[in-house]
């Protein structure tokens, strides 16, 4: 044995339960709502191959060299005009470009948590965000919601309950558009408020901004960095929900004291983004096929989320407390079930039943919501959905079964 | 203004004095020795080409989307079976894929270091380990080097004295094969030794491998990794160098238990390393392309090496102190001046007479090697270079003459 001491961080990560059983959903003829995967039936190979060879070809040097740490610069343009395109106006000194989304969190919460300094959450929130900041031992604090995403009052309060105690939040994470996991929209009544009271109290706010593209329903409303005046939201973007995730391919749109900040932490962290793919990716923005992609995805993720609220309608049990969310875009849903139905426990059946899905306590930082699940539907194709939805009713009916005869063996 | 409050680590970063003159280099006319990139004239354009179409076409629905954790397994079958080729032995299980080298680093560090610890490293050694670990706040304990490499004797009787103080080091970090920097490769006995070292005090090596292949001159040695028999030898071994760096492809070869804490690490860093890249690179393992790569390299940067080398036996002035190394491979060549000469000082002479290298002390944690410099032959043409040479020989021994004078002046 050799003497092998890790750091107090690493010696405290522990394999994930989760990740242990999702490997059972690998077996043939389970079907799995559990990863964030798109349809890989829809990837654009023409179109990447396309950009590719144009990449090679055209800007070989630039491509297959060492990029800026800051990002290509032609993909920090196409990304500018990419955004311009919708709505969102920046600069190309404000753009960092990333390994997606993920990288983003990690950076950003290198250059804003110390040990112990207190950041918001929506509760539940998005997996990799806990996972990049629970390692710099951020104090988590949530914020709830209801089907209109964050409630502002409970921010407002909390945030200065925080201030007053001389611990005012780094910083207040949103998705806004079709959260993960939750698929709730942030209104555009709430994001104002959400805005006014970062504007009094003056906060930092970082927008993670994967799936607002993907509206398939419902009238697009603008985003916070689009209503922002003051330069007070940091927005986040990424290739990997809008066209393939196989990039890793994202971007930070920030003033220029923190992009500074995140260059230099980048630095140290991967030196930069591959300028190869940074290259491709900069084509296929320029000549449209994003656009395109995305309105494939809509369409197809609009019918695969119908199939799915039409089957959890159709086979369902009628339980009290049971409930789900019915998204207008993106690719999750979020289920509650009955108060003592426990999620965790209940994949194990449904594991055994042939069907997966996450557990809700992996998106909340403090173990909560364990009566609550994840379903994704951009992955599963629409009959796989429809079968999965049977079983996954099927369990949780037997589950309502065996509480109501524990309850009359009670009586 | 907005209340933006950094966490203490980017606080205390600084923009560097050296990329700020690094940038004048880029004026036009200017020779730069100061970057480690490959020449772009080599890039095997069409090779990638080919490589990219297969991933696209016969593993589009892999290749774009997400990859696991650990790396696209193909490309980690690929990375075994290329180092099987090279007399380097590595299960599947143990290999970690990277965002290459300046990744592994990042990722390791993580793992190992807590604030504080001490860990070895060769003075001078890469700034890239010094950016990485120092945000880390790692205790960095020094090795001093001469034409051999590290001196065993000095490294066991400094692991000795600290672990008497209760502070073992966590690791003990090198470059055998023309250490960035200095170009000095550690010698078969001297492998040896520290082997043994490590083995009778029960070390960690991190043994860095981007520059291995590129010998152009000299007999192949063993590296540590091949040499050890306790498994205690970490491996890091990168694209960039031998292939492109526009890939950010590397990989760590590591027992299954650093993987598995990398594996958690590298989860919240940036979820996964790019399939589409992945796929590439393992195509281009398989096919051979990588060897033939390599064989390009090394005939250029050998004969690039020699000019350089001509050159400053040439044009060097004759002084008391000043002298460089004679590396067999890699890309880096290693000047000491007279000691009262400061190569950061220097710099801004040898700027104004548009040629560049990077300064000694970037190499130091502690700010050493005032009078010592760094020059990369890899990147200028083989005219560039001999000018090059010419115009920091005139820097030098304009400086030299300076002294003099003011030497004489005193008497």
């Amino acid at each position: 044995m050799i003497d092998i001491r890790f750091s107090s961080l690493a010696a405290r990560l522990r394999r994930s339960e989760i990740r242990e059983l999702l490997k059972l959903t690998r077996q043939p003829g389970t079907i799995s709502f559990g990863g964030g995967l798109p349809d890989p039936a829809i990837f654009p190979n023409d179109e990447v191959e396309r950009a590719t060879v144009k990449a090679i070809r055209e800007q070989g040097r630039l491509a297959l060299q060492y990029s800026p740490t800051e990002g290509e610069p032609f993909l920090r343009e196409q990304a500018a005009a990419y955004m311009a395109r919708h709505g969102e106006r920046a600069d190309i000194e404000n753009i960092l470009i990333t390994a997606s989304s993920q990288q983003a969190l990690d950076l950003l919460g290198r250059v804003f948590i110390d040990p112990g300094d207190p950041i918001m959450v929506e509760r539940p929130t998005y997996v990799g965000a806990i996972q990049a900041w629970r390692t710099l031992s951020a104090d988590f604090q949530g914020l709830e919601m209801d089907n209109e995403g964050v409630i502002p009052e409970l921010l407002e309060a909390r945030v200065v309950q925080l201030t007053a105690e001389g611990r005012k939040p780094k910083f207040v994470y949103l998705i806004p558009d079709f959260q993960n996991p939750s698929g709730i929209n942030l209104t555009l009544e709430r994001r104002k408020q959400v805005l006014d009271i970062a504007s009094r109290l003056d906060l930092v706010i970082l927008e993670d901004s994967p799936y607002r593209e993907l509206r398939y329903t419902g009238e697009m409303i603008p985003s916070l960095y689009q209503l922002d005046k003051d330069g007070r939201v940091v927005l986040m973007k990424t290739f990997s929900k809008v066209f393939v995730p196989g990039f890793r391919i994202g971007w930070i749109v920030a003033p220029p004291t923190i992009i500074e900040k995140l260059v230099m932490t980048k630095q140290g962290t991967d030196l930069c983004t591959s300028a190869f793919v940074s290259m491709i990716a900069a084509y296929l923005l320029q000549d449209g096929a994003v656009e395109q992609q995305v309105a494939v995805c809509r369409e197809l993720y609009g019918r695969k989320a119908n199939v799915m609220l039409d089957a959890l309608d159709k086979f369902m049990p009628d339980l009290d407390g049971l409930s789900w969310t019915r998204p207008e875009g993106g690719m999750f849903l979020w289920i509650k079930l009955p108060e003592y139905m426990d999620s965790f426990e209940l994949l194990k059946d449904a594991v055994a039943q042939k069907v997966a899905y996450v557990h809700g306590s992996s998106f909340y930082y403090d173990g909560s919501g364990r009566n609550e699940l994840r379903l994704n539907y951009s992955y599963p194709t629409e009959s796989q959905i429809e079968q999965g939805i049977e079983r996954l009713s099927r369990v949780i009916r037997a589950r309502a079964e065996k509480q109501e005869a524990a309850g009359t063996a009670a009586e």
